[in-house]
């Protein structure tokens, strides 16, 4: 274990160019609140943000709700210093928009989890603030209507697409059962929500018209079954919160598969319900708890125990064929297994079914070349060499 | 010499994932027009589009007038197939906005100048065609009042700026007297001009309004000394015509020192003052050519000969001292000496002197592991490993 803890100063901040420098043991929290002093944004936004930090957010590729406008972590990250496994520094901390003078070095430590080196310290893109933000809740009959509107919303909105989280609402109703003062946006029950953000540039006028005038037609044409557009930020702060307390509630209801795949936008109706209907034949009483990142085809797939059946017995009993199941559909469909959450110990021997034998040895020869007596993060993200190898046969 | 000319399909097209999948040999002006046909828009726009090609895109990490916008080529990618050096064929055709399994391994060829290996085809990211653009020229002071200028746009109209196109008073004379139809946009002569775009979703005259209200208070202050707004898209397009025009007619004029030179955006002016200095010294009565992406920090910094000098004597007399002087200037502000040009052969010795030990031992590391016998494009990108070697001592 290492910490960076001690090591969380802000190196620079340059507004005009719209970069600061930030060490690694920075709280994600904090350096959002750095640069919202200076009039910027830092957008990442991941539930975590109070304890994870600046160091760890590129060596993870962290996500979260944002991607859609924003892209992830290694879209948001100019430059970084690392300290490799020979001992060696390299500076790598430039805040340049366009650079083509070699190999982007940086892009081997984002998303390298530490198998390569350290992350001492990171150019952090910065934006300016929008000038209207709006939010709203929406009910649906379907993911397929829902991505429908997503792509409606897109053609006429933009990148003023902020967030397109969708709902479940086995999810929904999970959140209000264990969260006191919760309570449902909608008055109308739908088997299917979206939490949407827009925000712009525009004034809020503008922006609310806009946003009224889509949602109006996806009323009348039935694709939206219910709406509820947040009046104040106090409203908006709750739509939020049910969406950020569906990970916790889950935790606390106990016996969750977790599968956080990726597919295509255009597949993901196809890939919930191909889904659905495996898992509900492995485990016919499991509680579907599907959320995620629906504008970035990024889905937190989470079947959940019956009521009646123990999380230890559920776990046990259907762990292993849910997630092989779903991360075979997920790759049928040109998927991921892991959008976002990453690889660690957990999916690390998975990879040896869902990469192929060059992409892999690829990712060892990486390895070797940077760090050939294995000292970072040993055991981790790569599978085994020689099961690499055995591969060739 | 390799030519993919014939490897020219598109292999899939996704609109509602808004990617498609373009094979290395397509030029780039065809993969635009095949997005076009779907109603979409591929953003990237160099100069050379009728010819260059969608495995060179990548592998040159391409950039342009749209990067302010929408990134650079590599930001353009969303996964690559290559032919490695062994004869292996990687398949890194994923079409996915989330994938945390492993090493980015695109970004090791994407701006590699085809030294790992070559890419055959690529998943290219679209978007939504935008619906209004109002293209204006303007005519500044000083690059300081341009950037200021730049800097308000995006804190008023954020992500709808989508070229904003710095050029030198000399840059306008070289095209005016090259292109008997090209007429100067303004009737007030400037020391600098802007060619700025806008592009969004919003109506026309919301965009027009929130554009001419800046452009009024620059006015109003002094910054912005003339305004030429293009009322129809014939005028839109006689001003970028000029912008276009400047390379092929620095070509025609003969004896042009070219630097493509980034820097931090806050650093432009100080950059652009302190390089024109240094070139008046060394050659006075150079003709200052000077233009580029100034939005992302990118400036073409071509000092051209004087009337009475020929081109191979000015050549002679000033290249390597110019170059020299320019890119030391740049990069003592923390920039780089080919920000969208690349390496190739003409800079590769070059990187010996800006780059550190490190990263170019970085940089072999890389090659060594994917390329031992140094098949592809050998004598290319990366100095000498002797000369590497030496700069330990």
């Amino acid at each position: 274990m290492l910490s960076l803890t001690r090591l969380n100063r802000v190196r620079s901040m340059d507004a005009v160019n719209d970069t600061m420098i930030v060490e690694a043991g920075d709280t994600l929290l904090q350096a959002r609140e750095q640069a919202r002093a200076e009039g910027r944004v830092f957008p990442l936004q991941i539930g975590s943000q109070g304890s994870c930090q600046i160091g760890g957010n590129p060596s993870t590729n962290a996500g979260g709700t944002t991607v859609v406008r924003y892209g992830n972590m290694r879209d948001l990250v100019l430059g970084v210093e690392v300290v490799l496994p020979d001992g060696d520094v390299w500076d790598g901390l430039r805040a340049l928009r366009k650079d083509n003078t070699g190999y982007d070095l940086k892009h081997l430590f984002i998303g390298g989890e530490g198998t390569l080196g350290i992350v001492t310290a990171a150019v952090l893109k910065l934006f300016p603030k929008p000038r209207s933000v709006t939010t709203a809740f929406l009910g649906f009959r379907s993911p397929d209507s829902a991505l429908a509107f997503f792509t409606l919303l897109r053609q006429r909105v933009g990148q003023d697409v902020a967030a397109f989280e969708l709902i479940s609402s086995t999810a929904l109703d999970l959140v209000l059962a264990h969260l006191a003062t919760a309570r449902s946006p909608l008055s109308l029950r739908a088997p299917w929500y979206v939490l949407v953000e827009l925000a712009s540039s525009r004034t809020p006028e503008d922006l609310e018209n806009d946003f009224h005038e889509v949602m109006q037609e996806g009323l009348e044409d039935g694709s939206i079954l219910d709406a509820a557009v947040a009046a104040a930020e106090a409203h908006a702060m709750a739509f939020w919160r049910i969406r950020e307390e569906i990970s916790d509630a889950q935790t606390r209801a106990g016996g969750s598969v977790r599968c956080d795949i990726s597919v295509p936008l255009s597949k993901i109706p196809a890939f919930i319900e191909e889904a659905c209907a495996s898992v509900l034949k492995i485990a016919p009483d499991s509680r579907m708890v599907i959320y995620g990142h629906v504008g970035d085809g990024n889905v937190h797939f989470n079947p959940l125990r019956p009521v009646f059946e123990s999380a230890a017995d559920y776990l046990q009993r259907t762990s292993t064929a849910i997630t092989t199941s779903v991360d075979a559909i997920a790759m049928a469909m040109n998927g991921s297994i892991s959008a976002e959450h990453g690889v660690g110990v957990a999916k690390r021997d998975e990879l040896l079914h869902v990469k192929s034998r060059v992409e892999l040895e690829m990712a060892w020869r990486l390895k070797q070349a940077f760090d050939p007596k294995n000292l970072m993060n040993p055991g981790k993200f790569l599978p085994r060499l020689e099961c690499v190898e055995a591969l060739k046969s």
